[in-house]
C-alpha cells in the first residue's frame, strides 16, 4: 500500500487553495468578467495583542506560487468530478488548463517592518486570477511573518546573545519547519537545527547531543568523551540528563577542551551562575555555556536583566509555533476594480471590518534615522514631502518577476536597518506605545462617502 | 533566477531533521555501537492545561517517513562540507549513502485516545537509525495529534452542527493546511476548505463564496444572482459584506431557490435568530444557516447551550493552529536498550523531566463499554485481567510494513468509538478530571531503583 507523505509539489499548486476561490472563479468565469482588473490588498486588521510591530517574512514563496501555480489534467479531472462544479459549464475547466497568473505584484520587501492596517502586498490582476491565488498568498506570508516578528522580539530580550531555532520538531509539520527555520533566521535569529533548511538556504545550523545520547552509555562521562572524540572542536556537553551540577563536575574532571556546555532543564538561571562558577574555577573562562528548555522572550528579557551568563539560547517550540500569537488575522481584500477604464472603489462595511477603498502606497517618514510616521495614501496621491520613499515595490509585472530578489542574508540585513530605526518604545516586550499609521484625508472621504451611500 | 517554495520531497527526507541527530549518529557510528539495539518511546510530559485527553493522529505521514528516509548524494556533500563534520569519519558519509531504516515500529493507531506519559509510539531499531528519525517522528504527531484533539472539542461543542475546517490560509505553510485538513477530518470535522487534501485524501470538501466576490459587483443582489446561476444547488450567499440583514433581505426579495445563508461578522448569535425568522417568514425553513469568523469550541459551545438556529460552522485559523496549545510537550526518549542480549533500562533524572524506564505497552479497561483506566507495564509484564486489550499495536518489522493501514473514514471511525469510551466528564470543554493513567509496580520500582543509584 502507498502511504501519503503530503508533501507540497509544483504539480498540485493549483489545488492547494480553498474551494470558495474555484467556485468564485466558475462564477467570475461564466459571468464574462474574467479579464476585468481587480487589485486586492493583503493585510493584518488588527497586530496580535502582544506585539507592537510585525516584520513582513515569506515574499519568496508566494512569489513561487503566483509564478507556478498551474492545474494539472489529473487535477482537473479531480475538480470536474466534483459534485459542486457538476452544473458549471465545460469552458471553466478549460481556462483552469491554461491558468497562468498574469498579473502584477506589489510588496513590501522581506524584512520590513509593518504595523495594522498597511497593505504588505497588492495584487493587479484579471479578478479571476487575483482570487485564485489567495489562499497560497495569505498562508505564506502570515505564518513567516509571524515567526519573523517572534524572533525578532526574542532576539531583542536576548541583547546580544546567540539565539538559534530548535523548533523544528514542534513546527507545524515537516514543511513549517523549514519555513519557520527561514523566519526566524530574517528575524534575526543566528541559525537553525533544521538540516533541511540549511541545505537550502545556505544558513548556519546547530546541534550537538540529546539526552538520548547521555543515556545510552553507561556512563555520562562515556557519552561525554565518545563525543569529543568526534567533535574536537565543537563539543556542547549536554550536561542534566541526571544532576546539570554533577554533570559539570563530571566533564571538568575529564580534562577535555570541550567548547561549552547546555544546560536544558530544573532553574536554567541558576544553574548557568553556579555552572560558570565551576568553570571559571576550573580555568574554563572560554568554555561557553548555552541554554534551552520552553523558553521564550520573556525568560530570555528575565535572564538578560540579571545579566546571567549565558552565552546562547536554542529556543523551540514558543518560537516556531509563534506561541503568543500563534495566528494572525491577516486577510486579502478586493478594494479596487476597474470597469471601462474607470476605477471604481471597492470596500467592506461590516461591523468591526471596515476595509478603506482603492489601491494604495504606503510612505514611511524617517526623521533622523527614526521612524516618525506612515501615510497610506491612495495610488495617485502624492505625498506631502519629498524625503518619504514608498514601502511597496513592484515585484511581478504581468505575470513575470521584474525585481532581482535578495538572498536571506541581505533580508536579514533589510530587517536589522528597519529594526534600527524602530523607535525605541516599541522595542520593549511590553510595550503600550501604538505606531502612527494614517490614512491619508482622500482615503478617509472615499471610506466615508462609500459607507453612506450603503447605509 | 530560482524561487525556492521550500516543499518537502522525498529526496531531501534524510536532511528533514535536526543536526543533532546527525552528530549524534556520527559519534554512535565512531563508537562502533551502531547496531545496539535502543527503543524510544514517543509521548507527551503533560496534557496541555486546557486538554483532558488528546487523539494520535499524524502515524501515516510517520510511517512513511521511516520507510522512506535517504540521504541523497548531493545531501551528503552538503552535510561533508559543514565545518561541524569536518573531523568525522569519512566511513560515516558511507553509512549514510546506504541508510535504510531497518526497525520496528509500534503505536497507537490513528484516532485512539491517549494521556500523558503514555507512549503512543515506540521505536525498536539500532540506536543510530532511532536517533535519526526523531525529529520527523515528533513534527508530523505533535501537530496532526493537537489538531485532531482540538477538532474534537470543537465537535463536541457544536452538540452535532457541521463544522468544517476553514483555516488553510493561517495554517503554518502549505503543508500544514493540508496536515491540518486531515486531522481535523479524523478528530471529527466534516470536511474541509482545502481542495488539495480533498485530492490527497478523498474527504469532502466545502466552499462558496467570499466577501470579494460580493463586492466585485455593483450589487450585492447581482452577485447573489450570478452564483446562483452558477450553482443552483449550492448558493451559500455570504450575506455580511455591507450589513447582514439587509443581506438576507435582497437575497429573499429575489425569490431564488438558493441552498442558505453564511454570516461573518458582527454577533454571528444574534444574527442567526434573526435571520432564522426572516428565512421562516418568507417560506425557507429549508434554507440552512451557517456561521465563521473567528471561532473557538467556547463560542460553539455558547451557540449550542443557548440552542441558536445555526446548520453548521467553518472554523479557521483557532482550529489549524491549535490556538489554546500550538504546541505540545511531546518527546522522544530513550528508555531501554540491548547489550549482549540483555535489557539495560534507560532513563532520565533531571528535575521535573523524569522518565520511566523500559519498553512498554498500555492496557486500557473498559467497562459497560466506559473506559476506566489505562495501565502502563513493562514490556514483559501480563496485566492482572484478560480482558484488556494492548493499545500499542506493530507497524512496521524490520523495516517493513506489516499492518495495512486503516483510510482516514476508517480512522474516523475508531476516534467516533473511543469517544464513545470516554467517561463524559473528560468531554466537557473546562473539564478538570484527570483520567487515571496508572503506571505498574515494577516500572515504578524500576524507576525508584535507577533514581537512587544516581542520587
Amino acid at each position: 500500500m502507498t502511504l501519503n507523505p503530503l508533501f507540497p509539489t509544483k504539480e498540485t499548486l493549483g489545488l492547494n487553495t480553498d474551494l470558495y476561490e474555484l467556485t468564485m472563479a466558475a462564477a467570475y468565469f461564466e459571468s464574462g468578467l474574467t479579464d476585468q482588473l481587480a487589485t486586492f490588498e493583503l493585510y493584518t486588521r488588527e497586530l496580535p495583542k502582544t506585539r507592537s510591530f510585525l516584520i513582513a517574512a515569506g515574499l519568496e514563496q508566494a512569489l513561487h506560487y503566483a509564478l507556478n501555480a498551474r492545474f494539472s489534467d489529473e487535477g482537473i479531472e479531480y475538480l470536474k468530478n466534483l459534485q459542486v462544479f457538476e452544473s458549471v459549464d465545460r469552458g471553466f475547466f478549460d481556462y483552469l488548463k491554461d491558468f497562468r497568473f498574469t498579473g502584477d505584484i506589489w510588496a513590501l520587501p522581506e524584512g520590513t517592518v509593518f504595523f495594522e492596517n498597511e497593505p504588505i502586498l497588492q495584487v493587479c490582476a484579471p479578478v479571476i486570477e487575483a482570487q485564485i491565488i489567495e489562499t497560497y498568498l495569505i498562508n505564506t506570508l502570515n505564518v513567516q511573518s509571524m515567526v519573523a516578528s517572534k524572533a525578532t522580539r526574542m532576539c531583542l530580550a536576548a541583547k546580544g546573545r546567540k539565539v538559534v531555532d530548535f523548533g523544528s520538531r514542534r513546527a507545524h509539520g515537516p514543511q513549517a519547519g523549514v519555513l519557520a527555520a527561514r523566519a526566524a533566521f530574517i528575524g534575526g535569529c543566528d541559525g537553525t537545527s533544521n538540516v533541511l533548511a540549511g541545505h537550502e538556504l545556505g544558513i548556519p545550523v546547530f546541534g550537538t547531543m540529546a539526552h538520548s545520547f547521555v543515556q545510552f552509555f553507561d556512563h555520562e562521562t562515556d557519552a561525554f568523551q565518545q563525543f569529543q572524540k568526534v567533535f574536537p572542536d565543537n563539543t556542547i556537553l549536554l550536561v542534566d540528563t541526571y544532576d546539570s551540577i554533577r554533570g559539570i563536575e563530571k566533564a571538568l574532571n575529564l580534562n577535555m577542551d570541550f567548547r561549552g556546555i547546555r544546560l536544558d532543564s530544573g532553574d536554567v538561571g541558576e544553574l548557568a551562575v553556579t555552572g560558570r562558577k565551576l568553570l571559571d574555577q576550573a580555568g574554563r573562562q572560554d568554555a561557553l555555556i548555552f541554554v534551552s528548555g520552553n523558553l521564550d522572550e520573556q525568560k530570555l528579557l528575565y535572564f538578560s536583566l540579571r545579566d546571567l551568563p549565558i552565552d546562547g539560547y536554542g529556543v523551540g517550540t514558543d518560537l516556531v509555533v509563534s506561541a503568543d500569537a500563534p495566528g494572525c488575522d491577516l486577510v486579502y481584500k478586493l478594494v479596487e476594480t476597474t470597469d471601462d477604464g474607470k476605477r471604481v472603489p471597492k470596500f467592506k462595511a461590516s461591523e468591526e471590518k471596515v476595509s478603506y477603498p482603492y489601491r494604495k502606497q504606503i510612505f514611511r517618514k524617517v526623521k533622523n534615522e527614526v521612524m516618525e510616521e506612515d501615510l497610506v495614501v491612495g495610488w495617485d496621491e502624492v505625498p506631502d514631502s519629498s524625503d518619504q520613499t514608498p514601502l511597496l515595490r513592484q515585484f511581478l509585472a504581468s505575470g513575470r518577476l521584474v525585481s532581482e530578489l535578495p538572498d536571506i542574508w541581505q533580508i536579514k540585513e533589510t530587517m536589522q536597518q528597519q529594526l534600527s530605526r524602530l523607535p525605541t518604545p516599541l522595542k520593549h516586550l511590553h510595550s503600550t506605545e501604538v505606531y502612527p499609521v494614517r490614512f491619508s484625508e482622500q482615503l478617509q472621504e472615499s471610506l466615508k462617502k462609500l459607507t453612506a451611500e450603503y447605509t
